[in-house]
C-alpha cells in the first residue's frame, strides 16, 4: 500500500506560509506526491522499459504541481524531450519551476502570478520548440499554434487534451478540418471522471470551504448548481457531512438523477432564498447572479468551483452592496443595502483552489497516468488514428485500474473459460 | 403529483393469494399503474394527437404487467395493431390477458407457467401478423423470426429492444447484415439505467429479500456480486439499510468505482467465508458455484437478482447438500454434509420477481415511455436511419425526464441567453 | 456465526396463506427463530445452570410470536413454571398456542382475533396462578391484578416490563405507593433501544410498507413524525433508500437532532402538503387528523408504525370521504370530496405488524435475552431492591451485547492495565 | 437566519499567519462568532434583562476563543464580575485577551505557550477574587482552590463544569465530602453531547486532517478509535466521504452499537494491519502503542483528537523509528527500521486544534449557552440545590434547542390538549 498524503501545494494559504521556493522543497514534494501515485509508478516503469517517446519533442501546457511534475518526469523518462508551462498563473508552484531545471532537466515556463502577456509568451516559446506531441489543456496550445504559428505544429502527431472544453473546442476544429493530428480527449475517460472529476474535486471542495469558513455544514441547507461528475460528488459528500442538499440544474435527465439521490431540485431562483451555502459547477458563466441577490438569507455563503468559468457575477454583488470588507482569509463580506450580510469565498475563483490543495494526488494519479498512456496510445497509433478527437480506449481505463487496484492489494475474480463461452453463447443465440 | 402505488403482482405471494385471475381486476390494476406512470400519461396525450403508428401492425414480447399493459394500451391509441405474447412465464399475469383482450380490443398469448412449446408458439402467432414493428425482449421474436419466418419479417420498419443481451445480439445480426431494419436499445438510455435499472430494480431486490428472509440487514455482511447499475444500486441501498458490503467484480473500472463508494472489494472466494447475505447481479453464470460452498458460513443467504442468467449452481449446491426443505415460503434450507446450513431464495431465479414485485410502476414509468417514444422515433425516421443497433436519441431521454420532473412539480433553470453565447463561445475561441 | 432468518408470521399475508395452525409448523417456526437469536441462546445455557427461577410461578402477558416462545421456553429452563396470555390479538400466532402447550409444556391462553372480554378473562386465569414473577407488556397484567384481583399479586417479587408506557405506569403506581415489588424497565435499556426499537422497528416499518405499495421510496418525500428511537431509525433507513425526509417532532432536542441528522424539520401543517409517505411514530393519537387532510396531495401514503396508539384519525379521514375501496391487500383508498386520493395503510394500525413481520428475530434476540436476565435479576436482588422501578442494570446490557458480538466472531480490545490507572488517576488528581 | 462562519483562529497555522495579534482583531473576531451564536444571543438579551448574576464574582477557566469570548460578555452583561484564565495554553488566542480586558472590561489572564508554573499562577490570581460562581475545565480550577487556596472558596454558590473528566472529578469530591457547593455538569447535556460534541467535533477533526495530508478519504479504510459521541460523529463523517470504517471500542454496547451502524468492529491489533487512517478518540491514553507498530502498512496516517489526552504513544514510535522529518506542517514522517513510513500528525496532539480551527462558532453555541443558563439555574437554586454534581436540567436543553431552531425558522408542532389528555390518560389506566 502506496501512503496518500497530498503534496500539492496550491492554496493561498500554503503558498503564502512557504516562505522560500526552493527547488529542494520542490524536489521533497515531488517524492511525496510520487509515493502517493501507484497507477503513475506502474505506467513511468513500463514506459521505461519500452521507451515509446525516445527523441519526440512533447510540449506540455499543465498546472504546474507536484502532481504533474511527476508526469512530465515520467514522461521524460519515456524518451521525451520534455518543454513545459503552467495552465494558470493561479495554480503554478514556484519551487517546482527550479526543481523541474535543476533536478530533472526539464525546461518548465512561467511563474506564479504571471500576467496573460507573460502566459502568451510562455506558449510561444514552447511552440519554438516544435512539438510532436502536446499534452494540453482547455487546447490552449493547440490553438495559439494554430493561429500564430501555424508551422511550429507541421509535425505534430498527436494531442492528449486534459479539459472538457478542450476536447470540445478540438472537436469543432476538427468538424472544420483544421486538426492535423489525432487527439485524445482524456477528459472524458472513466478514471478521470468516476474518481478524479468526482471524489478529488468534491474533496478539494469541501476542504477549501471549511478551511475558509469553519462553517458547519450538518443542519445547513447546500445548493449545489450543476450535477455534472463534480456537482454529483460534491452533493453526496455534503449530505455525507449531514446537510440537507438541494441542487439546481438545467439537464432534465440530470435534474431527475438529483432526485433520485435524494436531493430537492429547484430553480435558483427557489434555491436562493433557502440556502445557507452556495457551490457552483455549472460550467456556464453567471450562475448566481443579480436576480439572486435579492433573495439570499443574511449570512449566505457563495462559492464557485470551477476552475475556469466566473458562476458568480462578483461585479453584480459588488455593485449591489453598500460595503465590503474582508472577515477572514479568503473570504469577503458584503453588506447588501437592506443590511443583509453576504459572504464571497475567494473572490468567485475555484475555492479548492483558492482556499484548499485541489484534488488530493492520489485520485490525480488515476488522470495523469492516464495521460501518460494516451499519448503512448497516440503514438503506437500515429499511421492509423483519424484526424478526429478520440475517446481513451477502454483498456487504458482498465490497465490503469488495475494498477490501483493492485496498489490496494485488492485481486478481482476472472471470468472461468465456462462463463466466457455462456457469454458469448447468449448473444450468438442461433 | 401522480400517486405512486404499484399495481404490479408478479410474485408467487401475490399470484397465489388472487383466487381468480379475473379482467375487472386486471383493469383495476392497470388503472392503479397507469396513476403512477406521470411519463407515459404524457407519451400517450402525445400520440393519440400525433398517430404516429396509424394502421402499422406492431408485435410485442413483454412481460405482461399491469405497466407493460398501459404501454401497450398507449401504443393501440397511438394508431397501432397490436399483438402481445409474455416474455416469460414467471411474469404473465393472467388477469391481464383477459382484461387486455376484453377491455382494450389487443390480443395476448400465452398464460402463466407455459411451457417452452407453448411459448414457441405464441411467437409464431405474432410472427404470423406479419409485424412492422416489433417490441422485443432478448430479441427473442426478432431470431424466432429470422431463424424459423424470415417472410414475416419483410415488412419490418424497426425493432425496439429491452434488454441489454438482446441489443448485444442484434448488434452481431447487424454485423452480420443479418438485420433488415434499424432498431433502437432501450436498454442503453439514461432514463432505463440511471433510474429504473438502479433503483427499481435495487428496491425491488432489497423487498425481495426482506420478504422471503426478514432478516436484518443491519449489521451483517451483504455480498453483491456485479457493479453494473443494478449492483451500483443494490449495494447503496444495503448500506443505507446499514449493511457492511462487499463488493465482488471482474471489471477494474468497476471494481475501482465500487472502492471509493466505500465498499470492500474482494474475489468471491474471499467473499464467501465474510457474507451474511449474497446477491448475483453480474450477468453470467454460475458467478457462486462448487468451490464457494465451502467457503460459507453457517446460514448464509443466497439469492440471484437476473431475471435470465442462472447466476448460482443450484444443481452442484444440491449435489453439496445431504438434505434439503422449504422453511418459510421462497427459502429453501440446504444442509451441507459437515451440518452448515445455506438458504437459497426463491429456486436462485431472480429474487425480486419471485418474491418481490419487480420494480415499482412509477418507475417502470421512464423505461416504457421510452419504449414508446423510440418506436415512434423509428416510424418517423425510417427512411434515413442505417440498418444497425442505435441508441436512445438524447431528446427522447431529456422528454421523459421532463415529463417525469413536471409530475413532480419540479421546474428547472434555463441556460440565459447570454449563458447559451458563453458556452458557445467558449469552444470556439478564434 | 447463527442464521439470521426471520420466524415470524405475523402478518395479515402470512397468516392468511397458513392453511392450518398446526403445532408442527409452530415448532419448526420457534426453531429457526431460535437461530437466530445468539443471546438468548447463551442465556438460556446459563439459566439451565443456574436454576434461578426453580419452582417459581411466571404469569406473561407478551405477544405470542416465535420468539417470545423461546423466551418462554428459556425461562422454564431456567426452572419456572411459567403461564402466558397474548399481549395483542393482532400479533398471536396460533400455531403457537398449541405448540408451546403440546411440545414444551407452557401453558398458554388466547388466540388471534379474541375480544377484548376473551382477552380479560385469559389475564384472569394468569393471575389464578398467584404469579411470583411477572413479564408484563403494557403493565396489562400487573394492572388487572391490581384493579380485581390483589391477593393473586401478594407473592409477586418483581415485574420485568416491556414497553414505555408501561413503565410509566409502573412508576405513577409506584409514586402512590400501589407498587408491592420492584420492576425493571426493559423497555429503557440500551440493547433494546439502540437495536431493536431503532433498526428492528425500522426495517419493519419500511419492510410493510414496501410490501403494502411497491411505492419507490427513492426520490419521494418521507414525513416521519416522531423522532425518538423508531423515528430516527426509520429516517435513516428511509434516506439510506433515497428518501428525501421530513421531520415532525414536538420536542426541541429532538427536532434539532433531526436537523443535525440531514432532516428537514417543519410542522405536520406544512409537511401534509409535502409529503408524499407518512410515517408517524409519535406515541400520541390523532398526530394525523382532520386539518391535515385538506393539504395532502393527490396519492399520499398514510401509515401509523405505533403498535397501541391510534396516531391516524381514520374516523376523520372516512368522515371527509365520499368513498373509499381496497385497493390492493392492506391498502384502502379514500376519495376526498374533491377528488384527491388518499391511501391508508393497514386500517391505521401498525403497518409492520399488520402488512410486514414485526422487528426480525436477531434484533428482537437481544430485547428478549434482556428480559430473562432482568427476571434473574429480581430474583436474585428481591431482599435489597427498593420497591420502584428500576432501570436495567449496565452489567445485564453488557453482557447481551458480548454474546452477539461472540456469535458475530468479533473479538474487542481490553483496556490494559496501564490504561485502567490512567483512567483512574485522571479523575482523582489530587 | 444567523450567519454561520466560524472565527476560531485556534489552528498553528491561523496562528502563525496572524501576524499582529491586535485587540480590534479580536473585538472583530468576537462580533463575526457572535452572529453565528443565536442561541447565545437569546441568553445574552434574556440575562441583561433579569440580572441574576448581579454583583457576583465569577471566575472562569475556559479556553479563551472568540466563542467563550462572547460568553464571558454575556455572563459579565448579566451582572457578574468576570475573570477568566485560559485554560490551555495551546488554544488562548492573544488577540482576545487584549480586546476582552480593553474593549469588554474584563480581566484575563494567560498567553499562548504559557508554562505550567505560568498557568498555575493565573489559576491563583483568580481565586484570589475569592469566586462566587466558577466556570470549570476538568475542575482545574477547583481542585486549585481546594488544595492550595481552600479559603477562597468560601463564598462559593455553585460550579458549572465543562468536561467529562471535570465532573467525574467533582463526583469523587462530592463522594469525600468535600464539596462545599453544588455542581452541573455542563458536558452531560443533551445539546452538547448530540451536537457540539457530535458534529462540531467531528467536522472539527474531518478538516484538521484533511487541511494536514490532503489525504482522499474516499476508498480508503478509517480506523475510529472510540465509539463514543466524538467516534460515533466522526465514523459516520468518514463514511460521508466514501470512507470504509473500521471501529475499535472496548466497550460491548457501543461495539455493537458501531457494528448495526454499519462499521466492521475488530480489536486494534487486527484494524492496525488494514487501516490507512487512525482517528484515536477514547480518552484513555496509549490506545495506539508499541505493538501497533509492527503491524502498519506503509503510509499510515496517525491521528489523536482528544484534547487532553495522550492516546499515541509517540515516544514508543519515535523509540520504534530509525528516522523522523516534518513532510508537510503538522506531519511528521517517521521511518520504521524496516523501511515503512509512518505519518504522526500534529505531534499526537488534538488534531482538530492543532491544524483545524476546532469546533465551528455555530455549534460551541449550544455548549456555551448551557453554561450561561446553568450558572442561573445554580444562583437561583442556591438555596435548595443538595451539594452534589447535578445533570443539566431538560428545560434547559429545550430552552436552548427552541432558540436554535427559531434562528433557523423552524416552528414545532405543539401537543394539542386532547393529545396531552392522551399521554395523561395512557399512563393512567386506572
Amino acid at each position: 500500500m502506496a501512503n496518500s498524503l497530498s503534496a500539492s501545494a496550491t492554496s493561498a494559504v500554503a503558498q503564502e506560509s512557504a516562505t522560500v521556493a526552493s527547488p529542494e522543497q520542490g524536489r521533497r514534494r515531488m517524492e511525496l506526491a510520487f509515493q502517493s501515485m501507484p497507477a503513475l509508478q506502474a505506467v513511468r516503469k513500463h514506459l521505461i522499459k519500452t521507451q515509446p517517446f525516445r527523441g519526440l519533442r512533447l510540449a506540455a501546457l499543465v498546472d504546474i504541481t507536484a502532481e504533474t511534475g511527476n508526469l512530465l518526469i515520467t514522461l521524460r523518462d519515456g524518451g521525451a524531450r520534455v518543454s513545459a508551462a503552467g495552465a494558470s498563473s493561479l495554480t503554478t508552484q514556484d519551487d517546482l519551476i527550479g526543481c523541474l531545471a535543476k533536478d530533472y532537466g526539464t525546461a518548465v515556463f512561467g511563474q506564479r502570478g504571471d500576467t496573460e502577456e507573460e502566459q502568451a509568451k510562455h506558449l510561444d516559446k514552447l511552440l519554438a520548440c516544435r512539438p510532436q506531441l502536446v499534452l494540453d489543456t482547455n487546447a490552449g496550445l493547440t490553438f495559439r499554434g494554430l493561429a500564430k504559428h501555424p508551422q511550429a505544429l507541421a509535425e505534430l502527431i498527436g494531442i492528449a487534451e486534459d479539459s472538457v472544453i478542450g476536447a470540445r473546442r478540438l472537436r469543432n476544429a476538427a468538424k472544420k478540418g483544421r486538426l492535423s493530428c489525432a487527439a485524445v480527449a482524456v477528459a472524458e475517460s472513466k478514471t478521470r471522471n468516476l474518481f478524479d472529476a468526482t471524489h478529488g474535486v468534491a474533496q478539494g471542495i469541501v476542504n477549501g470551504i471549511l478551511r475558509a469558513t469553519n462553517t458547519l455544514l450538518a443542519g445547513s441547507a447546500v445548493v449545489v448548481a450543476g450535477y455534472g461528475w463534480r456537482g454529483r460528488g460534491v452533493a453526496a459528500y455534503a449530505r455525507g457531512l449531514g446537510a440537507r442538499v438541494i441542487v439546481c440544474e438545467t439537464d432534465p435527465v440530470k435534474a431527475l438523477q438529483a432526485v433520485f439521490d435524494g436531493n430537492r431540485v429547484m430553480s435558483m431562483n427557489e434555491a436562493a432564498a433557502i440556502g445557507d451555502v452556495f457551490i457552483t459547477v455549472t460550467g456556464t458563466r453567471h450562475t448566481i447572479s443579480r436576480e439572486h441577490f435579492d433573495r439570499f438569507h443574511n449570512g449566505a455563503i457563495l462559492a464557485n468551483a470551477d476552475a475556469t468559468t466566473p458562476e458568480i457575477d462578483t461585479d453584480a454583488l459588488a455593485g449591489s452592496s453598500s460595503g465590503r470588507r474582508t472577515v477572514r482569509m479568503s473570504v469577503e463580506e458584503f453588506i447588501l443595502r437592506d443590511g443583509r450580510r453576504i459572504y464571497l469565498l475567494g473572490e468567485g475563483r475555484a475555492i479548492q483552489l483558492v482556499s484548499g490543495e485541489g484534488r488530493p494526488s492520489s485520485i490525480q494519479d488515476l488522470t495523469l497516468a492516464n495521460q501518460a498512456l494516451c499519448l503512448e496510445y497516440l503514438v503506437k497509433n500515429r499511421e492509423t488514428l483519424p484526424k478526429t478527437v478520440h475517446s481513451v480506449p477502454a483498456e487504458i481505463d482498465q490497465q490503469i485500474a488495475l494498477a490501483k487496484l493492485g496498489a490496494m492489494g485488492i485481486v478481482l475474480d476472472r471470468l472461468t473459460l465456462e462463463q466466457e463461452q455462456y457469454l458469448a453463447t447468449v448473444t450468438e443465440p442461433d
